[in-house]
This record gives C-alpha cells, sequence and structure tokens, in this order.
C-alpha cells in the first residue's frame, strides 16, 4: 500500500475525499504522529491501580468474614470499600472525558450544534438525500433550492477571484474518461482502498474502518484495559493509513474482528478501485471510467492550452466539475460522497524559476500556518506572516505562497471564520516522492478539520506521466535571446561491431549505453583509453557484457543551443466545493432567541455575496396597494438581477422575519407605505427607511459589496419599530 | 419499436440528441410525410425515357451498320445519338442538383462553410476532441478557454432569464442513478436503439443508419433507378424511425447491405441500451446509470418542492447538468455527443387551469412557426403571432405558449439569427399518447433543421410513474373554500367469502373488483342485482371467475370533500445547451477581406452577453508608459468583473485586431497617448475616444446591456484612425 501512496497521496484530490487521510477530520494530526497526552495514561495506571486495591480489600472483607470478625469491623471495612469505589467511578470518569478529548462535555454540545445545523439544512432543502422516495443511495445528495443557490454564488465568486483576476485558462472536459488516460496519471492501478467481505452475505467493508472502530471502541468503552494495551491500541489508529494488506489481516485476525451486522468471519483484505467504471461505446471492449478529478482533462490538454497562451510560461488552466469516488460505504454525510464539485487549477512554471509577479500583494498576509515541524514537535498551528514563512524556508517557493494566500482570502471572504481555517503542510510520509510542498487548507468543523483545499507543487510528475504514455512531448520550450554555447555529451555506439558481439542483444546494449549520464560515460572513456575494454551491466538483460573501444565513441562537444527544451512544474490547487460550503454552512450557523424569549431561532449569517437569496420583500399588512409596491420592488431587484423572493402570506412580520433568517437572507425590505420602506439587515435587525425609488439600487450595491451596510446607516435615517416585529 | 416510441418519444429530451429523429436535421419534415416534389420524379422519368431511347438509337445505328448504309448515314445517326447522350448528361446533372436541393450549388458553399466555421473553432480552442493526445473518443469533446466562457455567459443568461425572472426553483442532483429511478421512467427498457454487428469482426452499427445511408447513396448516386425503386427508397426513408427490428432486418437482407468497413455480412438489428452502465458500491449488485436526461432528479424531489413552495401549484424547477447517452456511432461532430450539458425545467401546474399570470407579457410576439396542419399539407413555416396561435387553438394552452415565448426570446438575445429560427410543433406519430401538446426550437445549421430546445405538455406520465413505482404519493391539493359534496363510487370487497371462494388468488380478485371503473362498477351492481352472479375477468390471473352478490358491495356515497387531490401535469422545456452553442456559432460567423484585400478574415458577431472576452486592451506601440496604461485599464475590467485580455505583443495594431475578431471580442481599447484612449467596436469598426478614467464604466455598461453601442456613439467623439490600423 506505502507504494501507491508514494504515486498517489500528494495529489490533493485524492486526499480531499481521502482514503487516505479518513482519521484525520476527528483528529488533528499531531495526535496521530505524537503519543497521547500522559493525563490519560496516569489516568489509567490509576485506575488499574485502584481496582487492584478494591479487589484486596475485597479479598480482605471476605476473610474477616470468614474469620468470625465483629459486625462493627466488617462494617468498616465495607464503608472503606465503598468509598474506594465511589472514587474508582471517579477515575473513570475523567477518564472518560479524557478520550472524548473534552472534559467540559463540548463533544455532546458539538453533536448536538451539528445536529441543529442538519436539520435546518435538510428542513429547509439546502440539501436532500438523493432519490429519497426510493430510500436513497449513501453518499449522494441533492441540492435543493438555496443549498443550489448557495453552490452557484460560491462557483461564480471562484470564477471571478481565481480564473477572472488571475487570467486563467478554464477549460470543461467530459466526466466519461478512457482507461489509457487513468492508466498513465495511475488511478487504474493504484486508486483502491482495502475491502473485506461478510465471508457468508457477501457484504463489503473498508478494513481500516473496522480496526479503526474496534480500536476506538476497546480504548473508548473498555476502560479497564492495560496502558499498554492502550497503547497498542492508539499506535495502531496512528499507523492505520500505513498499514499492508497483510497487516490489516494479521490485525482483523488477531483481535477476532467480525462483521459488524452479522458477526461472520471475514475475507482477508483487497485492493477495491474506487472508480465507476463503465463501457464506451456498444462493443464492450473499450473500458472508461467516471473521472476521479478534474485534473487529468487539463494536463492532456497542455499542449494546446500552451500554444494558446503565446507559448509562455508561467500560466494556469482550470476547470470545474463533477468527479466520482465509488466509496466503499460512505460515512460523515455531507464530507464523504460518491460524486461531487471539484474546482481545480493546475499552475505551469518553469521548474527554475518559480518566483510570482504578484507575490507581493499576499506576502503580509497573517494567518493560522501548521507548517510539518511544529506538528512533528507536537505544537499547535500558530498565525504567521506568509512572505515570513517563504523567506524561512517553511513554504517551498513563491508561486506556492502566493496560492496558499488567495486561498485563505478566497475562504475567508466567502465567510470562514479565519479562527478556524489553518494551513497544516504535508508531513513527509504523506508526501509522494516527486512532490516538492504541499499545504492543506484545513477548516475545523464539528467533525475536526477538514481538508477542503489542497495546494501541492507537484514538479514535472503528470506531465511527464502522460508524455510517457501518449508519446506527444508535453513540454515548454525557453528560447535564448542568444544561443548559448553548451558542452554536450555524445555517446555513439558503434551499431556494426555491437551487432556481431551482441546479436539478438544488441538493442539493449545501445539503449543502456545510450542512458548513461555523464559521469558513467566519462568514467567508460577513461577505462577504454587506458585498457582497451570495460564490464559494463545493462540491466535489461540482466547481466554484465564486456565493451571494447571500438564498440563506442563517446566525446563532449561544444554545440550552440538556441532554446532549453523541459518539462513545467505544475502547482495545484484543488478545491473541494461541497466540503467548502458545508463548512460554510458550519460556520454561519447560529441560534437567538425569539423576541418573545419563548424559543430559539437559527440563523445563516451567510455574507451577501454567498446568501441564497438577497432580499425579501413583504407588505407589512396584507393590503392590495402595499403588494403592489411589494411586486414593484421585486421587480426591480430582478431587472438588476438580485435573487429576491415576495412573501405575501398574512403571518406575522416576526414570523416572515425568523423564516428569511433561516434561509440566511441578509436583507428584508417592508413595505409598510407607498412612498418609502424599510430594509432589515438580518444579523443586527437595524432598520433604515429608503424611498421606493431608491430601494433597488440600495440592495444591489450592499448585495455586490460595492457599499457596506454600516455605509447605508449612515447615509439613510434609521427606522425604530412601531409595529413589534421582532 | 413503436411501443416505446410511445412511451418516451415526446420526451424532448430524448428527442434532442435523438435516436427517433435523427433523419430530420438534414431534411425537414415535411419531406418525409409528403410525396417529394415532383420535379425529381418527372427527371427521373426523362432520363428513363431518355436511356430507353438512346438504347433503342443504338440499336438502330447497329442495324444501319450490319445492313450495309452509307457512311454519311450512319454518321448522321451517330450524331443525333450523341446529341442524345448530351441531352441525358444535362437532365442528369439537373437530377442531381435536384437531389441535393439546391440547383445553386449552395450545398457545397454550406460544407465550405461549415468547414471554415469548424476549422476557427478548432484553432482558436472553443472546444478540443476530448483526449486528443490518446487520439480522442468518438463524441467526447472539450470546451476550451474561450468555449468554455461562452458555455459559462449562456448558462448564466439561463439562470437570469429563468431562474431569477421566474422565480424557479433550482435543485442539482447527481449523475449517477440508482437503476430503480430509471426502470419507473422507463429508460431501462425501453432508451434504446437498434444494433446490427459485423457478424466476423463484431463491429457495432446503427441498423437505421446502415439502411438510411444506403437508401441515399443509391438516390443520389445511382441515377439510373426507377422512379418506383426511387419512391420506394423515399418512403423507407420517410418510415425509418417507425421500423420494427424485424422490418429493419428484412430491409438490411433484401437490399443485401453488408458491414461498411469490411463487407461482411451482419447480424440481425437487436436493441442496445444508450445509458451508461456503472455499480454503485462495491458489492456489484447495485446497479446503477449515469443519467440520460436531468428531469427524473425533479420528478423524484416532487413532493419535497411543492412543500418548499408552500403546496402552491403551478410553480417551476430547473436543473443544469451534465446527461449521458452511450451513442452507437456518433455522428454530427458537435452535435450528436456522448456527454453532454442540459438545462431543464419542469413547471408543475394544475390540469384544470393552464393559463399562465404573465402570459399577456409574450403574447404579442411574432416569430417563424410550424404548426402540424403546414406541416402535413406540405406549407412551410410561417410568421404567427403567439397570441392567435393560442386562441386559435393550434397552441394547447398559455402556459406551454408562455415558455415557447420566453425560449424565442432568451435564443434571439443570445445571437440566434430569428429568421434561422423556427418552432415546429410535433406530428401525432411523434408524440406519446399522454402529451398533450410539443413544439421544437429548430435551429437552422448547415446541418440542416437542428432541434435545440423542446417544449412539452407532458401531462401527468411522469409523477404517476414515479407514484406508482416507489409508493410515494406525488400529488397537489386544492383546499376547498368551502366543503363541496360529491358523489363517490364505494367497492367493498367481503373478504371472507372471496377467500373461501377464491383460496390463494383471493388477493388478485379483491385487487380487480377495487380497480373497476365506475361504470364497470355500476354494470356489475345491476348484473349481480337482477342475476346474483356474474362473470369477472381477472387479469392477473388470466381467467375468468364468477362474482357472487355475497362478495361484493358496491355503492355510489354523497361525502362531503374539503380537498381536491390530483396529479399535476408538467410542462417541460428542455434545452440542448451544446447544440444551442454550436448553432450560436455558426449564426455568429462572418469572413471579411482585410484592409489590404489580400485575405479573408474571419469573425464571430457574438453580442456581448455571450462574448467569451468582452475586451482586449492594447498599447499601439511598444512602449512602457502605454504599457502601464493599459495595466491599469485591464485591472480596473477585471476590478468590475470584466473578462478582458491584455496583448502586448509588438505585432501590426491590424493582426491584433483580427486575432480579436476570431474570438468574437466585442470592444478593443487601444492606448495611443496617456490621457485618452480609443474604443473600436467589432462588427462596424467604428472608434471612438474615451479618458482612461471613463473607460472601465463605458465597457461595463455596453458589455451588460445598460448601453447600446449606438448610445456611446452619440456621447463621445468619433476617433477616425490615422495609424492605418486595419
Amino acid at each position: 500500500m506505502r507504494s501507491y501512496h508514494a504515486a498517489l497521496s500528494s495529489h490533493s484530490l485524492h486526499r480531499i475525499f481521502s482514503r487516505f487521510r479518513h482519521t484525520l477530520s476527528s483528529q488533528p494530526p499531531a495526535d496521530v504522529i505524537l503519543p497521547m497526552a500522559t493525563a490519560e495514561d496516569s489516568l489509567r495506571q490509576a485506575l488499574a491501580d485502584k481496582q487492584s486495591t478494591i479487589d484486596a480489600r475485597g479479598n480482605a472483607i471476605r476473610q474477616l468474614k470468614s474469620s468470625g470478625a465483629s459486625k462493627s469491623e466488617i462494617d468498616d471495612a465495607v464503608k472503606a470499600l465503598n468509598a474506594l469505589k465511589l472514587e474508582k467511578t471517579s477515575i473513570e470518569s475523567q477518564l472518560k472525558a479524557s478520550i472524548s478529548g473534552d472534559a467540559n462535555g463540548s463533544v455532546i454540545s458539538r453533536d448536538a450544534f451539528r445536529q441543529a445545523v442538519v436539520n435546518t439544512l435538510e428542513r429547509r432543502l439546502f440539501y436532500i438525500p438523493s432519490f429519497k422516495i426510493y430510500r436513497g443511495v449513501a453518499g449522494l445528495y441533492d441540492y435543493g433550492p438555496p443549498g443550489c443557490a448557495v453552490k452557484s454564488n460560491v462557483l461564480a465568486f471562484w470564477r471571478q477571484h481565481f480564473v477572472l483576476e488571475e487570467d486563467m485558462l478554464e477549460v470543461d472536459c467530459p466526466c466519461v474518461t478512457p482507461e489509457v488516460v487513468l492508466k498513465a496519471s495511475g488511478h487504474v492501478d493504484k486508486f483502491t482502498d482495502l475491502m473485506v467481505k461478510d465471508e457468508k452475505t457477501g457484504n463489503c467493508y473498508r478494513a481500516d474502518h473496522l480496526l479503526k472502530d474496534h480500536c476506538k471502541d476497546k480504548l473508548e468503552k473498555d476502560l479497564g484495559i492495560s496502558s499498554e494495551k492502550a497503547a497498542e491500541l492508539k499506535h495502531i489508529l496512528a499507523v492505520l493509513d500505513d498499514l499492508s494488506a497483510e497487516q490489516l489481516g494479521a490485525k482483523i485476525k488477531e483481535y477476532g474482528i467480525t462483521a459488524p451486522d452479522t458477526k461472520n468471519p471475514l475475507s482477508d483484505p483487497y485492493p477495491f478501485n474506487l472508480m465507476f467504471q463503465t463501457s464506451i461505446g456498444p462493443s464492450g471492449v473499450s473500458t472508461g471510467y467516471m473521472r476521479p478529478e478534474t485534473a487529468q482533462g487539463i494536463f492532456v490538454n497542455f499542449k494546446d492550452l500552451y500554444y494558446y497562451n503565446g507559448n509562455k510560461l508561467p500560466f494556469a488552466a482550470a476547470q470545474i466539475g463533477q468527479a466520482f469516488r465509488n466509496e466503499i460505504s460512505p460515512r460523515q454525510g455531507l464530507l464523504r460522497v460518491r460524486e461531487f464539485t471539484l474546482a481545480e487549477i493546475e499552475h505551469f512554471v518553469d521548474p527554475d524559476d518559480k518566483s510570482h509577479p504578484k507575490y507581493s500583494e499576499v506576502a503580509n498576509l497573517k494567518f493560522l500556518m501548521f507548517p510539518r515541524d511544529e506538528q512533528m514537535s507536537g505544537q499547535s498551528a500558530k498565525k504567521l506572516c506568509l512572505g515570513d514563512a517563504v523567506s524561512r524556508g517553511v513554504v517551498n517557493n513563491q508561486t506556492l505562497a502566493y496560492f496558499i494566500g488567495r486561498v485563505y482570502l478566497f475562504l475567508t471572504r466567502l465567510g470562514i471564520d479565519e479562527e478556524r481555517l489553518r494551513f497544516r503542510q504535508h508531513l513527509p510520509n504523506e508526501m509522494a516522492h516527486y512532490a516538492a510542498d504541499c499545504w492543506d487548507a484545513e477548516i475545523e468543523s464539528s467533525y475536526g478539520w477538514i481538508e477542503c483545499v489542497g495546494i501541492a507543487d507537484r514538479s514535472a510528475y503528470d506531465l511527464r506521466a502522460h508524455t510517457d504514455k501518449s508519446g506527444v512531448a508535453l513540454v515548454a520550450q525557453e528560447k535564448f535571446a542568444e544561443p548559448k554555447e553548451v558542452e554536450k555529451l555524445v555517446i555513439t555506439p558503434v551499431k556494426k561491431e555491437l551487432g556481431l558481439a551482441f546479436k539478438g542483444n544488441q538493442k539493449m546494449v545501445v539503449e543502456a549505453l545510450e542512458a548513461m549520464n555523464e559521469k558513467e560515460a566519462m568514467d567508460m572513456k577513461a577505462a577504454l583509453e587506458s585498457k582497451g575494454e570495460v564490464e559494463f551491466e545493462v540491466c535489461t538483460l540482466q547481466k554484465t557484457v564486456t565493451i571494447k573501444k571500438n564498440m563506442v565513441s563517446i566525446s563532449k562537444e561544444k554545440k550552440k543551443e538556441h532554446q532549453r527544451v523541459f518539462t513545467p512544474s505544475v502547482i495545484e490547487p484543488s478545491f473541494g466545493i461541497g466540503r467548502i460550503i458545508y463548512c460554510l454552512y458550519e460556520h454561519s450557523f447560529y441560534m437567538r432567541p425569539s423576541k418573545a424569549g419563548d424559543e430559539q431561532l437559527n440563523v445563516f449569517r451567510f455574507p451577501p455575496l454567498v446568501a441564497p437569496i438577497k432580499c425579501t420583500v413583504f407588505p407589512l399588512v396584507q393590503n392590495q396597494q402595499y403588494e403592489e409596491v411589494a411586486k414593484h420592488i421585486s421587480r426591480s431587484l430582478t431587472a438588476a438581477g438580485i435573487s429576491n423572493k415576495k412573501d405575501i402570506t398574512g403571518t406575522s412580520i416576526g414570523k416572515r422575519y425568523a423564516r428569511t433568517d433561516e434561509l440566511g437572507v441578509p436583507f428584508a425590505v417592508t413595505v409598510d407605505s407607498t412612498s418609502s420602506v424599510t430594509i432589515r439587515e438580518r444579523d443586527s435587525k437595524d432598520q433604515i427607511r429608503v424611498s421606493i425609488e431608491e430601494v433597488a439600487a440600495v440592495i444591489k450595491d450592499v448585495s455586490e459589496g460595492r457599499s457596506t451596510w454600516a455605509d447605508i446607516l449612515k447615509k439613510y435615517p434609521t427606522h425604530t419599530s412601531a409595529s413589534a416585529d421582532e
């Protein structure tokens, strides 16, 4: 398993909805690497000590009884024993709290918070389990009307912030992908999870999930286990992602883990490819897959895009689209799904020059960063200045840093709380051998820290893989202003002599000679000149042959070169749109008491940019004149491209405000006259009075960020409500 | 095959990228229904007559020769024969022109035009054959940067024009769909094309394509066939879509059609399902398909969406997304693809009231319509006033008409030429039995008239199908202001008696009794009362049973009802986005001579709304001051959300204009001073002079349609170029 980690694990997409790091979302990686806090260990020890004291006391009492001790003597002993048991109970609860990671019971409130958010989201159709009337399909969700509007706002802002502002080349490729492309990228062979089957029913489970659940259960519920045993289980949780099929299988056997539903025995773990497979065309011989990421569509188009960009580097291409992963058993609701929207950028850059012209625009940004060293030494994320991180060598290069900064700006402008956003650097064992540096934007939610954006410097890996497989050179040229004189190694095998000496093996010997690097070639040249022949290992023949002086000529020649040809490096920011949206929901949700104080009302504090509806319009009372005004305002908002909703039900104005707050609508226009109306802001509940002619323009300006509510408050008279509306 | 036509053929999606009407795009339907123009028939007759005259003369000359006639006599006869042969050649070319549908050779220019458009599109990366470096996959295309921008502009306008202006509920459902959903919709059983296989190589072909190609080839190339034979071939082309597998197979045998590549014999035709099949989850037992349309995602959510809309009708839901069809052998380039973007609307309405509140806004529109009767009687499409078409009963109802009008406005605002856009009504044999009325927006392109939008009143079919399959009632309620008294049929089977009489068959008999309609039930009641028993056919048992008086009670009861429960009708406008965009390319493309007159330059006359880039900015000469101004203007355009491109290459200004014209960029800003710049409009080549501070605002206004170029021309001084730029 380790081997394909190397090939794929730094590819952020694979990690975002990731089989590799699935344990991370509920515990920060530092926990995985480092020994757990010693508090828990000493509690376990204290519990074991207490238990043995209790056992000893119990024996003593039995002995007292059998030896005919006095009742008062026995009663005292029992009293002391009961006190000890009480102490044990107290240690047990401390231990439980310590295991659940929170002594103040905030775990429970975290679950309750999530439940409140999810209930609101589902009731107001932000999302709907797909195909619900047919009992749904695990891991598939629909975006209902407000969710769909939020998504399209997020994507529109992504296009403005990245594609337009960074002049990127956006492309749109199909989801159906022929096998050869995903063979080249490594997905066909390596994009797998280890699976076990119930040997009787054939039900499938993720092997690592079962082992993980077993270990966590033991740790959380079996308080009596020794601290050695606890340490072993914790170690397994820490290295879970690195276990081979054999190691996983051995542990499952050792712990006697059976199928959760039936308690039947399980098969040995074996790899299951996570791509949805299909067949292209009617013949059944052309295998295709639903793409597991959008990136490959960009890589295969590199040549055309480079040409389109005037054969100049750097440039970035971008793609927004659906991606698919046939998860074995999806968990974590909206965070781990079988079909999702990705937005990916591939920024192609000269590997010798990773500076960025707009780097200075982000260098002074300061936000939570969690470099590798801090993770390894058990510290927590700290606010760092991005420019310092680059100059100290913590972030590998300017371009990578530039994208980290742009991602930070993107997420916080959407409404992600900057205190619950950190950029975590990959640990050495998370990165592929070819990757230069990788950082994840992680957002804290009720599930823990969630990887939402991966930003990776993948070097030349992907373009090289497709060059090799397709035979089409995906390279860039740098034309020199003046031809440069370079010394070049020239190896010329003498085919006639080689043919006579090696017959059918000639070709492999020729190839091996030509493949020598400079040092090997110059060593051979020296040896041939001094000794006339040399032993030479030909890997492809798996043997050593004797090369004679007349079989090859080796020299260094000066050549004039007019250009340099190279494979560009690629820096890849990859966004899991659904995950970002879910975290945004959690960060935007709060509850506040109703005016009467008798109930808690839900509010989403979406910024206008992402709010599904920018404005509601309602007549204060049911009245034809007011309804006409409301219609007029709604029409003028629509004409200005501002999404809005009329509510002409007779419900109380307070209830109508509550309804719109729950959808995160930032502004509500209430028609209480035929000349001017009030505009109410969702979070402050402030109201201003604006004339009917101006209202659409005011809402448009503040919705599109040209003015703020504070600006508007200064400009228009405040309205103090006499209508007891809230 | 006819039977599933009934089930699916009026479903516009199935028709848009359609297996049923694939012949239509190159010939108007009138041709299919009606006998071909008699000109062709009489030419064929004339040709046959001429041939037999020539044959007779040939014989006569041979006789002359053998009878020893004089040389001058023979020479005269030969001269006369040659004159006849010339006449024959002339008739042949007339016939050829008649067959190709155009006597002026415009068929050739149509192909040349298409080639010019497609070359430009491909060279400028509007689209790219997908996975090109791996030699591509038939029927899959990427949108390159300008194509992707056009697509996202079209979709943004679609959202504004339909979702926002019509207050629709937009949803976003997965592409992966479980089998049960597509079983209910009919796709699993009926979404097929008839296929034949090369019996030796296994290569697959569409049976109707082979027969069609054979008939067309014969008609076009074999000028000697009789007019009877020609009539037969034409008849086959006309009824091609209605042929059963057996009929197709018989014709293929009769005509001796073989595999086109190998000339091997072919298998009998058999149905091939056009959905991409896959497996959901790891067990392999849960079949899924990539959705063939987005509509089903809306239907299965009807209940939630109706609730979201406050349990009120009418309302519309909309969805934009990918759809998939595993075509047997894709043809027609960008028009018939295996993966495409659909935008679909399902407007749910009370079947008893299909009026539309905004109908008056479209009633006065006048455009090309092609009603059923005009098609049947061989007339052509005419400009009709939409309101008249409704009042004359040509269009079934106001809501359907409202959407026809909105589609007309949508397409023409995008830049579709209204003279090459018609709304064609489905003929009776194209419509499903349940459909009330269907119209297609067809756009004329070099391929002929292309169905790009289907607008169908599908009645209650889809909601009923999912109600039946899922057991969840997808219905609406109309609450009565006052309870209404209604007479209701009550059928009460007496289970005890039925059980005694029918044992294991009791359940089927009970169900059959309960399923009787009013007439059947009242007839049975009368028979039971008069004779005491009655014969009753139970379909599910495939036999007739005897029902006695004590086995069932049938009565009519008066009941007070507080509401009416009914299945809404659905009116479905369904847009093939890729087809619309392709037609838009053709309608926008033109060529004009360069200033020097030495070459033809390509231009796309996209309206600013859809133009991939709104504005280019270039310094007139390479000069740091000008470049700074250009950068400043570009930044201010970007900040205003206007896509733009700097061109700081040293190329001549004329060449730079030509490059941007070919991408359809409507405005070009040329920096020729540090205080003011020129703005040049693409089609008129008019230039005005605007100060640097104003330029972004001017471009934004005219790009977003708040002002027109004509407005701007009046306001700013015209610039007459002295720089010989074009």
